[in-house]
């Protein structure tokens, strides 16, 4: 069942999945976003194998999606402001709406009932009931919206690019209470909070620096910290603003992407100070921390993007270097940390590899694949 | 359907389930342990509510489990050395073997492939196929064993009462590697992996002291920190050994339970110094962090097993005591932290906390409830 295309095909042949009424786990499901042909690939991670396919889904460049608490439903947020809530487990479309122009990732609340999209074209996050999809809320904004994250207690948090507001909104009550908390800095690009919902961090496009804001603190507030981080001079390209969902969280440290350098910024959580860089093969992208292990993995902006690097987060030194195949745009790891899925998108297939031992345990065909999203996001906070 | 059985009623009534050819997702699915009638509480976590039962599961004193990576089988740990395979779907036991005579948990490995029982009576480990439960590895030991917790790459640690011995055990090939990597010190009652999998800390009871072994190191070695942790004098009697799961790791720190005394102490998790204590209600038994957030809960031994208080980790106080009910003994969270459910075994229920407001959103009737486990365990090592 895990050679169902031809290397060369992009075809979307029908794939014979578990549509059916069989009774089936949802704990170790995931999709695959195929952004070349508007469809996601079902996958069984412990049959490391597709098990099907839903298409219709939109322009899914940019491709992100949430979990709902019993990993039975995907939703899924295209960029261009579609909106797609899937049953992993019928393999069908639920509900679907085109709420905006533009839009650029989104969020679910932790207690899986509300679902808040950040849109860029009209700028300002709609919320909608995750069971129906029907708009609950809609929070206007005086520009595009980006960074957006759930925190606790029926909360978002997100940033305005054209003016650097963030913004806190309570949906805890029928009546949202919207707050602006304080002013990133000069067009934020980018924002995430940390795997323990401490820190709200922002990155800035207009200016140098990093903007953290302590989200446990009564009165939280913007402090800006590694002053001399971002936007470089002329002497080298930009080819790709990092993913800040790409900052890993290890060993008591934030792991950056140097924006247009080939290099990692190690970051002391506690202090913010910087406490290390590691040169790398080209400029990161994505940078993700291997469960259970003190590794983090890099993968890189074109024209560098053939290659996955294994760091150690405790001497910050490269310990292997991967060529698993074309166009590397994502990984994601089995939840324990056994297993790295790395998509291959100029390859169509992901890969899969041991993380003990870097052999590759098994290869899954798929078009053109982007992201890689498996089930278990849904009990993880901020994601 | 939350309200299937009068208070104080001990009697199995059948519960109308979901054991149909329904489709089901298994991410918000949970079980918990009735001691007294040697039964398991099927729970839906997003209807708050019982949807099954499971009986015949032998003694259920202490009875712990753990998830298959898909979060439709449960492996449930009785005390009588009974290993039962449950599928959560159909509310069936699939597999059920007596592999020794008492017994004291155990765990999965990384893979999902490998289910280890660590035991007293005769002591050792077995390891079995998560599939059929066939014995796959029998690993004897001169004496009582401890503290079994699954490591990254098809791996489990444990440890010996009667010798002090950690071992560490490979089973990535068909000929396990066993091997003897330090002694813990005198009678180790109880051992855990940290969150990250990073340390394994033994607790002692034969003298004063934790142990701690960094498990990233190339060759780990037993470090004492604490010296002056553990057993009291005569000053006050030791109702119950905490449990070390029930140490909480947060805000860079290690949260222990003080044996014998009603306090908590809090270490650096870096130089392993204590860095706090916090005077409590009652002998601390679990303290469990509540994701997303800065709080740890606490539960005490009898006689002041009335109470749960909430302690914030940045300032080491108590910020809030609850009287859920009679004898609470254990205390398990919504992956994203929005909810508590607590467990009162002579009140004969279940109570759900809203963690923001700390209300009750439910109560859930079970027969003199113990240990609560979500499926979400499935994707978090060490559990």
């Amino acid at each position: 069942m895990n050679r169902f295309l031809s290397a060369t095909a992009l075809a979307l042949l029908p794939i014979a999945g578990f549509a059916d009424d069989t009774l089936r786990a949802t704990g170790d499901l995931g999709l695959i976003v195929e952004r070349a042909t508007g469809s996601v690939l079902v996958i069984d991670r412990s049959e490391r194998a597709a098990v099907g396919r839903v298409e219709d889904l939109g322009d899914m460049s940019h491709a992100s999606m949430t979990y709902a608490p019993d990993e039975r439903h995907a939703y899924v947020f295209g960029r261009d402001g579609g909106l797609t809530k899937i049953d992993m487990l019928t393999q069908e479309i639920k509900a679907r709406t085109i709420q905006a122009g533009n839009s650029i990732g989104g969020a679910i609340s932790d207690d899986g009932e509300l679902v808040a999209v950040s849109n860029y074209t009209p700028g300002g996050v709609k919320v909608f009931d995750a069971d129906t999809l029907e708009l609950v809320a809609d929070v206007p904004a005086d520009g595009k919206t980006i960074g957006l994250a759930d925190l606790p207690g029926r909360r978002f948090i997100w940033t305005v690019w054209d003016t650097g507001k963030v913004f806190l909104g309570d949906f805890s009550s029928p009546d949202p209470v919207i707050e602006i908390i304080g002013n990133a800095g000069l067009n934020p690009f980018d924002a995430v909070v940390t795997d323990d919902a401490h820190t709200y961090l922002i990155g800035l496009f207009g200016e140098k620096g990093v903007t953290a804001i302590d989200l446990w603190d009564d009165d939280p507030k913007p402090v800006k910290f590694l002053e001399d981080y971002g936007k470089v001079e002329d002497d080298m390209p930009v080819y790709k603003m990092p993913h800040l969902q790409g900052w890993a969280f290890t060993e008591g440290q934030f792991v950056l992407p140097a924006v247009g350098r080939h290099e990692l910024l190690w970051v002391d959580r506690e202090t913010l100070k910087e406490v290390g860089r590691t040169p790398t093969h080209g400029q990161p992208v994505f940078i993700i921390a291997q469960p259970a292990s003190p590794y983090v993995w890099v993968n890189y902006a074109t024209p560098l993007n053939d290659v996955v690097q294994v760091v150690d987060s405790r001497t910050h030194e490269v310990v292997k270097t991967l060529k698993p195949g074309k166009a590397i745009l994502h990984m994601e790891f089995a939840p324990r940390g056994a297993e790295a899925w790395v998509s291959s998108r100029d390859d169509n297939k992901v890969i899969i590899y041991d993380t003990r031992t870097y052999q590759v345990k098994a290869e899954i065909e798929a078009n053109a694949p982007s992201g890689i999203f498996f089930t278990a996001r849904a009990h993880q906070p901020g994601l």
